[in-house]
């Protein structure tokens, strides 16, 4: 049996006492480093891995501090805290011995409740009925995904400044190979939405995620049930100012469940 | 003169190398311990006056651990990287010896760039038009704001489970006494969106923010342009499930300049 690209691309080795060692993918490669979502997916793989771990993960902050270089890191892995059903974790990814990346991740065991989805999930055409974005030549880490677009796919056609495109993006997205859908693959899938100022602006330029939040929204369960189908996803944008915008995500199950939601800011130069 | 009461709650005092003692306030007490949004803003101001920082904040991210007591705290600031325009900074808070809660911050020198605000900005009636609400009685940082609710003031008259209130609130707020409006103050009033169970199910029920998120889309002269007039403020939910539910806020400056947006995780029991 193969192994998936990205249970490769998040393997962990145990180096000692909370800390474990890994090695960034080709096949998630970005422009300048790995894909940010590996980056997110392998600092929560190490507390999903430890031992006393409790529960199924509910927030991950990451942030990106420099850029990554091919080759290999380190995690260092700290539990803040436990109690009765709730875990805190702090989390450090080190390149020769520098810091590269910090993650804060709150565990908990989600039992049954009250439960209430007011947020509306977008209507999509059918999946079938709409094109897969092509990806032959582009950076790796898009060949490791089927994007199929609803609305907002990234064209590459400068608009003028003072006429920006809109920043909202719907598309069907799964993992390539398909995968089953677990908490590493949705952290990943988190950070899959394009970075919208190339969209806004039609343009490629300087820009880099400094920090991704995302709150998963169901338990392991409730994501097994996805198995590999498509998610439907939705990214927008609130403001560019001053170097810096922010980009929100949802990530929804076929079946109408709001899976995760995600938001990050965004450095750029325009 | 006299001290406002939020700059004597985060009111930090060096205790050796990147160590910092603080007290809670009285005067933001909340129904268990310190509201969340002065523990947000103490933690912040900690990187927030280290002699060696860089630029404005850009994100915040904290994570509610424990309940905290009543009494002393000690901080830990940790640099964990400084690049040529960023800085990204770790802080842990403990009682006792204990981690009660831990965060990460993001500071950035913005610069002029190409701006864009797509978000839309709620409309409300002049502030001067709506009732300020009734605080007295209620726990004690209700007092410390201004709240004139447009849309969905929290009311406490029981739902039915089947048929919850809309999660949406939008409200002009300001700090009491009045303050100028900086960092500090907006990292707390990004926490004073009163949790959206209350409302959305008309009752008190135990519940808790687990983590945080706020960015800030303006520098300080951005937001010292504000100077203490109301800000207006939105906030609502997306999804109840399994005793965690999110919630997402804006906080506009009176001219029209989205200063800061925020999400955070609760945790509920119904």
């Amino acid at each position: 049996m193969t192994r998936h690209p990205l249970d490769i691309a998040t393997q962990l080795t145990p180096a000692g006492e909370g800390r474990f060692e890994g090695q960034t993918s080709a096949d998630y490669w970005n422009m300048m480093g790995p894909f940010g979502g590996t980056t997110a997916a392998t600092l929560l793989k190490a507390a999903l891995d430890a031992p006393q771990r409790l529960g199924d993960p509910v927030a991950l902050t990451v942030n990106f501090c420099a850029p990554i270089a091919e080759g290999g890191f380190e995690i260092e892995l700290t539990e803040a805290r436990t109690n009765r059903s709730t875990q805190h974790w702090m989390i450090v990814m080190r390149q020769a011995g520098t810091v590269v990346a910090t993650a804060s991740a709150v565990f908990a065991v989600r039992r049954e409740s009250w439960a209430h989805q007011p947020a509306v999930r977008p209507e999509l055409p059918p999946a079938e009925t709409l094109p897969v974005m092509e990806t032959e030549g582009r950076n790796a880490w898009l060949s490791r995904y089927e994007f199929r677009f609803a609305d907002g796919e990234v064209r590459f056609e400068p608009r003028a400044q003072d006429d920006p495109a809109s920043a909202y993006s719907s598309l069907y997205i799964r993992d390539l190979p398909e995968r089953q859908l677990d908490f590493v693959a949705l952290a990943a899938l988190s950070d899959s939405f394009i970075v919208r100022i190339f969209q806004v602006l039609g343009t490629f330029l300087p820009a880099g995620t400094v920090s991704l939040t995302t709150y998963f929204h169901t338990d392991a369960a409730g994501l097994a049930a996805q198995g590999s189908r498509p998610l439907i996803g939705v990214a927008d944008s609130k403001v560019f100012r001053q170097g810096y915008f922010d980009q929100s995500a949802e990530l929804w199950g076929i079946d109408g469940t709001l899976l995760a939601t995600s938001v990050q800011t965004v450095y750029y130069k325009a």
